[in-house]
């Protein structure tokens, strides 16, 4: 009886719903909260994540409950998470809290790199950003990867006598996010693609090292562009990258795509 | 003779390059200008503009001319634009010195509110971006407006014996820019949705009926969503909400689109 | 013979030199390393710093060895650093690399907190900043703290039938860093004074005991100060407040100190 | 009768609260509304201007009224204001509304500067935020200038076969605000200390003597910061240094003071 009566209303309230607009995303922002970053390397890296969580709402239902998104969030607290495992935590609340989960994680990624030279060690930092969510724009889910590097402008060098400007700049990835992704290597095919990468601690040998190679390895923002397209152009991906102009007070960028 | 040669050498040029990636933008980003802005109601602001503009490169150039871009910056510097201007600088540019050109001018807008009750006159800024570019996701030129307003939790006011949570919100909603959009008239549909808006200059009798309208109208921020997009059916945009949540540190957003 | 030489060319610089500016501050900025936090309460968090280190420079130098400060930055990877911990590094440092060394380090630290009612725990976070040199405004050590709260404006409350406008505010407090500090204790100190403190999880309950609370609880930006003050009068401190306004789209914000 | 009874009261009020706490400042933040800048060279700028203003309140006080500073700030929506001017208005409202007022006051100021070469102008812009309080640091009013310029290493110069590393800076003066300040001044010796100053507009031939200019003129953070001390030894003042490193990730910095 009871339960026939609860159907009715049920039915009631989702005519009178139904006609709700679907909302793609709504969720909690800027949550910060730790986990364990493994990179597929061995390697553990206890990490600061930044934590973009939520739903889509449907049209027979006013809302998400913002408080599940903390309990979610609770259940993965230091929690060892590496490519292969974020899948698995998108499926496991997408089948039982949620429909159309998405799930956004940027965080600080370290790499120990060795100067050129002198070969001493210091720890770069790049920031990587997840974004999953069943129907982005590649229909499938990204990651973003940030990787500082120098460039060395070809016309300076050109027309000069001596020298040519050269800054730091940004390249952004933005790539399928797969299982046997290999961070640390779309890094160094990256920072192969610059007149030079950087390094955190740098001796007097490296910097000439350094200040030589970037001289030998001019690069325009579109042949950088070109250069690091033709490295990805079998994958899905799309390209940003920022010059940090050592002439201008405002900056130089690109945006590519190959989908 | 010498244009032949030319033609040859340019050929070959053409030949050696044309297989060359085709690069989306290029350009320069963050650079201050002013200007002065119509905004079709007969009044002129000036404005502190942020611009970024560039080109495409086709695929058998080798990159843009960046000095160009300030050679174009500097034509407009101090001009009147309105809406409909911008386009008229749009095609002209896009005809003379390139023909994929974009353009993305950013800026503090300002209306004159009137207080409620006391009627104390006091200036509320709304930040602008404006997106002109051939191809972009809505094949068409673009408009963003990003409102701050009150948002006073439905659930906190049903659930408290008095009293009920509220904050300061940002409602951005991107939509087609055309040149008869009257942005005064953007604002004040968006602004009603909200559970009250807000004014820099409030007297007491005028926080007495923010508090108390505030109250006697409730929004999620999935009903402010479905309410503002209701609002713009007919158009085609997407729509971006966040509260700055006053019961946490992280904040709660909503994203939805028509097209 | 060669070392005479050598004598005299070096005295001739120091003669030459004698009469350079001295420069307070001389190091890196905004470098990421991560390190463990021993907080004195027996428990470890795994932390990204924000480091900016250097030295200042005496009359007689050109400058500092920046890639020195790496390799201290390197001495201190992945290692245990409380309050007490920081000061001993500070000494070694300054006496086996520099004579005037200064550390400013960031880094967000966590809590758990346990909702009112429904006793669900998640993390707050909190932004710490370290300032370790010599000759600061106290002639000692600081310490930054900042806790989000929520203030409820007590005029809103006392002109209106129902409801006051309330928001999230940030007070930050710079102490003198001890060894024995106890910065929950600071964090729960701070939090009493407001109209109420933060959580990331609140159930329903949590979430009606959080509205009554704040009602019943309405706090002026200038009252917060001073309980605040009052709290901590004994200490030298300064104090800096600031609310995200629910009704305008500026903040409001005091500073006070004393010492 | 009643205006007794009121004194009475208001003196106990006022015996109540004069043990409260002296608050050093209490006002509103980042409210932006524009104004025209006389920068005593006969021309005007209109300016976008960023503004706090509050007041210090006294320990028989329980607060400052937030809606005179709007009330204020109205009074001067659209004025021109000079370095002369300021102080006028700053006297003006600190006998009619306040005995203890404070402004501080933001805006992007731009100068046209012709390119070496070319001699094509461009419009730089270069960050101001004026400190107007009776009992500041220097007991006195201030001025912040923020100025972008370019810095070669001598280190990379000397130690390499051909090229240096370079990069964008920005030197930030604090000094005295007086009347006959000349903000063009300033900003044309401390750009005349840099490697090179920047311009937003260079052609081909500019860029070369740019490139090699600083090339002939490396300068390490501490010798800048020296010979922008010498050049304004005679005024108070302090001064930060910040170089965005082209050889890493983070970034170099440098502090020093004269008073």
């Amino acid at each position: 009886m009871y339960s026939d009566l609860f159907f009715i209303k049920y039915n009631i309230l989702n005519i009178i719903n139904i006609n709700k607009i679907f909302i793609n995303k709504v969720g909690i922002k800027n949550y910060y909260q730790p986990f364990i970053f493994d990179d597929n390397s061995g390697k553990l890296q206890r990490i600061l994540g930044l934590w973009n969580i939520g739903n889509s709402v449907q049209t027979y239902k006013r809302g998400v409950h913002m408080s599940r998104f903390l309990y979610i969030l609770n259940k993965i607290l230091n929690k060892i998470i590496s490519l292969k495992i974020i899948f698995k935590f998108y499926k496991f609340f997408n089948i039982n809290y949620s429909n159309d989960f998405f799930l956004q994680l940027s965080f600080m990624y370290f790499i120990k790199k060795i100067s050129p030279i002198s070969l001493n060690f210091s720890l770069m930092n790049y920031k990587i950003t997840l974004f999953l969510k069943k129907n982005n724009i590649f229909k499938n889910f990204l990651l973003k990867l940030t990787i500082p590097i120098n460039t060395l402008c070809p016309c300076s060098k050109s027309i000069s006598l001596y020298n040519a400007h050269n800054q730091r700049s940004y390249a952004s990835i933005f790539i399928l996010l797969k299982n046997n992704l290999k961070i640390c290597e779309l890094v160094y095919y990256i920072e192969k693609q610059a007149s030079i990468s950087l390094w955190s601690f740098l001796k007097r040998i490296d910097e000439k090292y350094f200040t030589e190679y970037s001289y030998n390895n001019p690069k325009f923002i579109e042949d950088l562009t070109r250069n690091i397209y033709n490295k990805f152009k079998k994958f899905k991906f799309f390209l940003k990258l920022e010059n940090l102009e050592s002439i201008h007070n405002h900056n130089v960028y690109s945006f590519c795509k190959n989908f």
